[in-house]
């Protein structure tokens, strides 16, 4: 059966040591999808000013998030993040984020990048939601990622 | 044209002001969906110590980051939560969670139950990720909440 | 002599009993300015997306330092704010920062809106930096505060 | 016309990418002033115990205020600070803070310096605003840098 | 058997339900001890301005340390904290610490007077680990508690 | 008489400068002990269920604790650790907590080690005290160390 990496020989969970492991150039893309109704999505899309502070207001909070991964995920090792950046493409009743994050270090970043999509959904479900409580996040998920010893991955 | 609330009448990010609203008991519950492999599946399942500790630390996570919430969402208020708790359902290759937020306050908690619901969903992925890098998580969303001016909701 | 409140009589720091104080509705507003040169103030202020990004980004930086603001200053109390905001007036190579908190406690909120707008401009500052070293933040002090015993002050 | 670093094409938000900037010894040192009236100065400098404890209490918020810098400012990285310092000189009813921080890593760390003595300021400031709502911070801005691609600066 | 309090009816860890408890005022004391050598303890006691950080840096870190109980121990509540203070006395190569912490809520004090004087143990370790690595921090535990159902106790 | 690396020439709390230290594999080994009633002993250990999850909930406590260690200890530089580990021996109505720290890098990780055994033992304090609030924290100590000028010690 498969082993899980954080959790040790008597099954307890642990931080993966990653003191052997080399210093590479890591990145990962990480997505998430925020549905709405036709009005919340025309609230946020609509007007230059609008749309400007709903979505920056959410990508700021995707950066934040991100350099605050090992702080919410137990297992996750402090990062020194050399990028991290967010991307929005409204389309059809639905916000498409998508979440990229850098660093040169001995371990990934792939909790990185969903930790800043999954925060940016968040807060526009959380500027919307007064006009639309239904709205659902969907597709929280790893694009790709590259560096370290498993090498490059894409969905 | 709805109007977000979290936007002022220049269009800027803003806190909505509680200060008159009446702090009465509210409560809200979110749910999120973790789809994986079989063979992730298995290994989270199987075997008491280990399904005990995957969602053991994934619900420590979830409840720590209720707590979070007015840090990482940037509109949010601070909450005197009163009670987080994180149930899992293990069906179908994927772990169903409902996380459940209460407060005695002047404002809402579905940003918390959302919060500890994504949270929660991450972590298992983190713990997951190197036997199924394709996890993906789904159905974030409000189940219902309580208390407050506008009442009850029941998706 | 005047007898500073957080000190006690031995002359150590200690943070102020507030247990007895009433809660009641208390509000504090405060300012700041950054003075920066022509090329960098241009850059701010030019074209709609850009000055709606810093400025965007600053407002959300302001607002979220005043959720921190307990953590930051060592004998503030923990504050329920019931709302945070932030005005920026682009004017002369400044742009003047104006933040207001509120909170229904037993404790003011002044320590709140210097923090927020003191955030806020090291926010700005950081964004023009490469353009301009030497801009400077200039009057960071509390403009007026009301509730609780001491009442309203006006500078 | 001059393009800010934090602002990607688009003009949205963005942390500046430093996989390919080189680790160097980095150190930069930044000042504030707080002004006070006399019988704030006075309470503030009048005693061993007192004098220690105000400086003492804002010494070290400035210096864990420098190690959040990153959770504060939102597009700044998180840095290893190798050392951070805070030095006060009280003169003619003001005190002037001067704060330096230092690193190894591939990026600068004046938004340190700056919050460091930003936030000792503030914190003179709770200690004294019971005596002296008035006081006012001037003043906040780099004096020096070193280390990067940009090398050497003085005010 | 005993029923631990924070475990629901399958064994799982949550938050205990406090929306029903009344609000009162709480206080709780508590209590550590750090025992070092005398060496140690000479470079922490001798000369007034020694003594004072020494002591005043561990006091605003027992502060801080309480406000951030609920962050450190999954299933507190977060707490309006109405004081917290600390007091320290030497005596035979040891340094005594007392910590007092008061709110007016639904749920008692005692982790955060726990964690006050466990951290500013830390903190005097920290301090005198270069001269003395064998110090030992002993006695953690409640002095005191009153206020809610359970009423006053006292050890 | 002993020299306090953490005050300066004057005597005022400093981060010692590491930036000329080497990088180097570093480990600490801290223990705590909690020792409780009987009653609580049985509680904490009886049934799989229950003992997994009061002593699971401790041990994220404890790794999360270590991630926040320069958080909560003034002085301490922000460290990037590569692995945290705790091990509970439950013994004679007590709680035996090992932690283990590591990291790469040029200061030594004995104050994350003591504070991630320190926090586990609050943790499970916090999880009995309804049932003994007389439980103590006893022993918390540095057990080794090694890496680093001073190289290796063991109490």
């Amino acid at each position: 059966m498969a082993k899980l990496s954080h959790l040790d020989a008597k099954g307890a969970a642990t931080m993966v040591d990653v003191s052997d492991k080399q210093a590479t150039a890591r990145e990962a893309q990480a997505e998430a999808v925020i549905r709405m109704s036709k009005e919340a999505f025309k609230a946020v899309t609509s007007g230059t000013a609008k749309k400007g502070d709903v979505l920056a207001t959410a990508r700021i909070a995707g950066i934040m998030a991100a350099k605050k991964t090992s702080e919410l995920i137990p297992l996750c090792h402090p990062i020194a993040l050399s990028k991290v950046g967010i991307d929005f493409t409204p389309k059809a009743n639905a916000i498409h984020i998508r979440a990229t994050a850098k660093t040169i270090g001995p371990t990934g970043v792939e909790m990185e990048a969903l930790t800043a999509a999954s925060v940016a959904a968040l807060t526009i479900y959380d500027m919307i939601k007064a006009v639309d409580r239904a709205a659902t996040i969907e597709g929280v998920r790893l694009v790709s990622k590259s560096g370290g010893k498993s090498g490059r991955y894409k969905r």
